[in-house]
Formats: structure tokens, sequence, C-alpha cells
């Protein structure tokens, strides 16, 4: 299938029908993630994966009671880092240079730019630029899902620092952004199923200097 | 190709060879961002796309000289709401009926939950939230230009005020949020491209509730 035709297939299921999504397409959805590009190749977020009945159902009231994440199989959580700090800017680099066989020296200029870039400011800017990576990887993995025929719905209705508590994240310095619970629509009954998909028209979208 | 297999295939392009993409290519790529799912479904971005050689060269220094932007053939240009407005909600419910056939009375107690969400939070938090949605389309975007086997880089080291100020996108109520040039890469010139792609280990990108 095209990326198009999965992106027109899918929508934002309101109602899932209880049926697991495999383990096989569960871990393309999340290597779909883990490959998206993120600023620096920092990666400065992480993916939360709830299948636990019972975590999932204490989570529905911090999630307005929307009964998807209980009928999804797998309810994707995804938690961008509080801050940008020193070790965790050069942990990343540490990493890159042990997989690639690449002198550490080679990049040392490179990360004291990041770093004096990234560490002076606040928290608050810090996380609200990892929180846009995350959606990056939202993106690729909603897109991914799409191209398995799984469905997906992005959803921000959350209580996040119920989330954060509940799932131990702020101890991690992570703050969830955004979930996707992942698992099969209930086509007889959603609502949302069967109403034409609509998108802004392109003419006010896309703005061309040619 | 799979996304998997075409995420492993893209990287970030440093060095691109000057040839065009087709457009019935550039055309695929912003139909993948256009079908993107948004918060509430208000696509509250843009996208700008530059083909224009003198544009280009004339936002080169406002985006620290990276080449990209001018041995590419297309630069995309996403640029976030720069607020919620009670018409900017109403106009796209407003479409959607239109599109749907559906009774304009059928939203109207969520166009007022959505207008009383929004409308009394600042500017920036509003900005920021829409951002975030423009990343969900920039995420698909690049997916969508690698099934294609197009080269895109993702760039957020640009002057954003330079930026708005030559598009004249603040006139617009936008602002930018992130570049994509699209071209092909130029494999000898280009010191990145034979290097392994590396992310962290997915052992400290996943976490499992089971």
């Amino acid at each position: 299938m095209s990326l198009i035709n999965a992106l027109n297939w899918r929508y934002a299921t309101k109602k899932m029908n209880g049926q697991s999504v495999p383990q096989d397409k569960v871990d393309q959805i999340l290597e779909a993630a883990h490959l998206a590009p993120t600023s620096s190749g920092l990666q400065p977020y992480e993916i939360i994966v709830i299948t636990n009945p019972e975590l999932k159902k204490a989570l529905l009231p911090y999630t307005y009671n929307q009964t998807q994440i209980v009928d999804s199989s797998h309810l994707l959580v995804f938690a961008a880092w509080d801050n940008y700090t020193e070790d965790r800017i050069n942990n990343v680099f540490a990493h890159t240079h042990s997989e690639r066989g690449t002198p550490p020296e080679s990049t040392v200029d490179y990360q004291k730019t990041l770093v004096g870039m990234y560490v002076p400011r606040t928290a608050e800017v810090n996380f609200q630029h990892a929180a846009r990576q995350a959606y990056i990887g939202f993106g690729v993995a909603l897109a991914e899902a799409a191209m398995l025929k799984v469905d997906a719905t992005p959803m921000e209705g959350f209580d996040n620092a119920k989330y954060d508590e509940l799932l131990g994240l702020r101890e991690r310095g992570l703050k969830s952004v955004t979930i996707l619970p992942l698992g099969y629509r209930d086509e007889t009954g959603d609502w949302l199923a069967g109403l034409k998909k609509v998108r802004r028209p392109k003419s006010e979208f896309i703005t061309e200097f040619a």
C-alpha cells in the first residue's frame, strides 16, 4: 500500500473492538518511530508501551474516559525529556561513536556548541523543543500503523500530570506529551468511521513562491 | 518499499546535487502532509513551497549558509498559526460541514468548548501547540519523501524571524517552525552519506508495562 492510500484509510478511531495487534506489527510501529529523525539526532523522548489492562483502566479517568485506551491492545505514550542536560547530550554522542567506531574527539566542538545552546535555556523552552521532536516520531508511528492497517488514535486529551505520576515519568526526567492507542476499529460502533475525511482546502494550506 | 526500509534509506542530506524533484513527487509529499492528522482536525499550520532561486539565495544567509536549501529544487517551510482564534476554529468546522453535508448545529457545542479552551490561553501557548501539529505533518512529509526516494533534510537551524519577514508570514498570522528542502543527495560530496545510521539503544527508548 502506498503511504497516501494508508493515510486515506486511517482515521482517528473513536471506538476499538478489543482485538489484539500482533507483536510483530507493534514492533514495526515502534521501529518506525525509533528511526524517525530528531534535531541533532538527540532523540529527546521515549515511548512507553502499555499492555497491562489494570494500568490502562487506571488511566481511563485521566483520559476523559475515552475508551480507545482500554479497547486498544497497546497504548503508546510519547514522553519528552523535561530538559536538555550536558550528560544527556554527551551520552548520545558517546553511543554514536561507539556504534560508528569514530573518534570521540571528532564531535567535541559540536557537542560544546549544543551544550552552550541548550543548557542555558529554561527547562520549559527545552521541553517544548523536545516535545516537537517527539511529534515527528509520533507522525511517523501513526503513518506506519496505517501502512500495516493497524488503527491508531492520536490523542492529546489526557491529564499529563496524572499520566506522569502513574507511569513514574517525572523521576526519569520525562513528561508525557501525546498518546497513541493501537488496535482495530469497531466499524459499526464508531460514529466517525463512515464520515468523509476532510482537510482544509489545499489552496489555503499550501502557498508557492515560484 | 516498506516505510521501515524507506526510513533506513533516508538520512539528513547535507549536500544535494541540484537535480530537480518531479512535480508529481512533490505533490505526493505535500498530499501526505495535508492528510496528516492534527488536534481536533484544525490543521493549524501551512506549508510554503519555494522554488524561486533568488528567494532561496536570499534565505541562505539566514540558514547558516547550509547549501541544501539552494541545491534542493523545492524548499518546504512549515509555518504554524501564531494563535488560535474563534474565526480560525469556526472556519475549519464550516468547511467540514460544507464537505460532509452535515448540519452546522451538530458541532456548535464542540466548537464552543474548543474556543473556550484555546482563546483564553496566551498566544505563545497556542503557538507551541500549533507548532507540534506542524511537526506531525513534517514527520509524515519526510516519511513520504523517503518512500519516493526523494532526499529531504529536516532542518531547524535557520533564523525564524528573518524567514517570516522575507516570506511575509507575520501578516498572515503564521510563524515558521521548521524547513524541509527536497532534492537528491550528492553521494560523493556528502560526508554523512556513508555513515551508519545510529539511534539510541531501544532498551533506553522503549519501556513496557505488561
